[in-house]
């Protein structure tokens, strides 16, 4: 009942939205080609019928109305994202919200009513690459982020998430749907496990949590050929000692234990020119929260002896912090159920990456499918997931809305 | 005989073009700024009666005529430069070509004419931030690298350096003085020594050698939350590690090896994405050239282990490559005579920074004048040296001039 290759197309055709030459797309949040990206999703919703609701924060809802009011309460969400990270690929979330469309033209195409009615959701800002924290629209759904301090976010050039969301037309006054009775989230997996181990489909379970540091160090520039050692404050160098030492610890906490540092840059970035500042990230994850409070604290120890080293000062800031969330066991299990039962292998698993559904589990029972990515490859333009695992996925959340739709 | 407050005046009038609005100044070699700080000069050299001709590569001479064209032999060149890194402050460099321009007007107004003629030189991009190597100018016209690469030079964003140079009007013709007699360069410190001894003058013996190096790394971008440790390759964990394992050489090889990372960059540096490049500068100094080689060597096996544990990929690239110079016994011995005959407390010291004299060393008898730094301050907006010591290096300079113009 899913037409595969219709997906399959819409899938390229929103992969032509702020395509980059060598491959893959760049969509920020809130960016020109966030903005006809979005355009595009809610022409498609209305074409479908759907009644297109945009939030203050900018999310977007496109609801397929219940047979009739006083049908079963709540309405059966599929959710995700549209925006990217800036060297993407055409998968991270937008598969899961043209997932939700095919259902919904499915559904169309076989004039089926259903009992709940059923809400396509793309969530604004879930990368998190331009504005922190990720998954701020649903974050803000969820109520767990007031929608004034997240309007007042700024991106790395100082512009205000509020201001952005005017400027590209998705400012909404709507509230979105106040009672969810299920909230399923198609993805593919972004990491390696389901592929390495043959698995058609991963059921997650839950998703490890996710800490998010920015540092910056101001130290004082000065001559690279005559400045003694003694008498330099030298942010580069308290820079790449934080770094250093946070990977240094994370090999020490075993496997579980991630660190990333995405961001590095010096000021001025001369040559012979002690650095004046240094800013950075790191990313800590972690699928225990104990643990991952080790690192935190552990990496802040870094941080300042690494400052107090070089005798340069050190501001601190969490860009997000996140537990590890475990999703609805009953929700789980159908899932597991419903994809065993239509013959393919399954495994239950953790997601690495955070989701919307990691903020929608605060207020609606939520679960996600993953589907295989090849080599594991995420955050990068050769991102892929074969057209078979695809269908494979959508086709299991066909069955998981049906039955929630049509209790 | 020297006007100390003409001289104060226009190192002030120098200091509005490129100022910055907190003070200093950003004139980066061939930007419009030093285009109007050349303007500025040739037009004060014309003023004064000089005769201006431009190079191939750029540097400015304005010759002040013998008393006869069959005067002794070789010119008396007073150089510097007038370009600064992108925070920098009113001195360095411009305080030495502004002291040539001083001494001319005072052999003006004195109406004295000399056997040999004087040469007040502005060499192009002797910082080296903008192009590298630096000393790029003196070092073109001492011979020392041929002109087709030196135009070919291009900057961080890929501007090339001879563009730059015809499209601010200052790629001439000239070839300079051929025959130079003696080549005096005088200078702030930039560096502690003099301040903290109550010195006033700094007689240079010589400059330390300088060893630029770039690195590319370049490995995968991938999700920073699925992607486990053994299938990264982290261009931005490897790229922390060599600047961590660099510093971390200097301090062991002791307080003479100097070591900065001044610039340090991830793509596409975002909060959750590996780095897929990362790239680096690391300038090494030392006044022992066996000791420098020790440091190159082992900076390049830091960084190929560094690359090798990340799996990825290095480039590296030499930007410049100088041993450190000694200068003409018999000159240096003639200003630390001078400097002490005028009553001045002298210390005989090598330069941290690099100089064109440097360069100039190679083809004539080349000496420099240091006068101290506040707070050994320099590469920085804040850098200052009092009206009373430029005065007391520039009367030096004067008396050297003369001597060495009217033998
Ligand atoms: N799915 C995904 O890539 N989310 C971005 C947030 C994260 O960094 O995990
Ligand atoms: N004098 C000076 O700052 N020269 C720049 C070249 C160097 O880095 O030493």
């Amino acid at each position: 009942r899913i037409d595969a290759r219709r997906l399959e197309e819409a899938i390229r055709s929103f992969g032509r939205i702020g395509a980059l030459l060598g491959g893959g797309v760049c969509r920020l949040a809130l960016s020109d080609a966030d903005k006809a990206a979005r355009d595009e999703l809610t022409h498609r919703m209305t074409m479908l019928g759907l009644v297109v609701d945009i939030d203050a924060i900018g999310n977007i809802f496109g609801t397929r109305p219940a047979r009739a009011p006083d049908g079963a309460a709540g309405t059966v969400m599929i959710g995700s994202h549209i925006d990217t990270v800036s060297t993407g690929g055409l998968y991270d979330g937008t598969f899961g919200v043209l997932a939700g469309l095919e259902i919904v033209a499915a559904l169309n195409d076989a004039a089926i009513e259903t009992e709940r009615p059923i809400t396509v959701a793309a969530f604004t800002n879930e990368e998190g690459s331009r504005f922190q924290p990720d998954m701020l629209g649903s974050l803000v759904f969820a109520g767990g982020l007031p929608l004034a301090d997240a309007l007042a976010t700024r991106d790395a050039d100082g512009a205000v998430l509020g201001d952005e969301l005017r400027r590209i037309g998705y400012a909404g006054d709507a509230t979105g749907p106040e009672n969810i009775a299920a909230y399923f989230e198609l993805h593919i997996e972004q990491g390696p496990v389901l592929e390495r181990e043959g698995i058609q489909i991963g059921v997650v379970s839950g998703i490890q949590g996710i800490s998010w540091h920015a540092f910056r160090l101001t130290g004082r520039s000065a001559h690279a050929g005559t400045t003694p050692r003694a008498m330099r404050r030298d942010a580069g160098m308290a820079a790449a000692r934080i770094v250093h030492g946070a990977y240094e610890m994370g090999a020490r906490m075993g496997a579980d234990q991630l660190v990333t540092c995405g961001s590095l840059r010096f000021t001025p970035g001369l040559v012979n020119v002690v650095p004046q500042e240094a800013n950075l990230t790191i990313d800590l994850r972690n699928p225990d929260d104990d643990a991952l409070r080790d690192a935190e604290t552990a990496l802040l120890a870094i941080a300042r002896t690494a400052a107090a080293e070089a005798d340069v000062q050190l501001e601190h800031r969490s860009l997000a912090r996140f537990a590890p969330v475990s999703f609805d066991p009953a929700l789980v299990a159908e899932v597991e159920r419903v994809a065993t039962g239509l013959g393919h292998t399954t495994r239950r698993m953790h997601s690495g990456a955070g989701h919307d559904a990691q903020m929608l589990a605060r207020i609606a029972p939520s679960a996600m499918i993953f589907v295989p990515s090849t080599g594991g490859v995420s955050h990068n333009v050769e991102e892929y997931t074969a057209p078979d695992d695809l269908a494979r996925g959508t086709e299991i959340l066909n069955h998981l809305v049906l039955h929630w739709s049509c209790p």
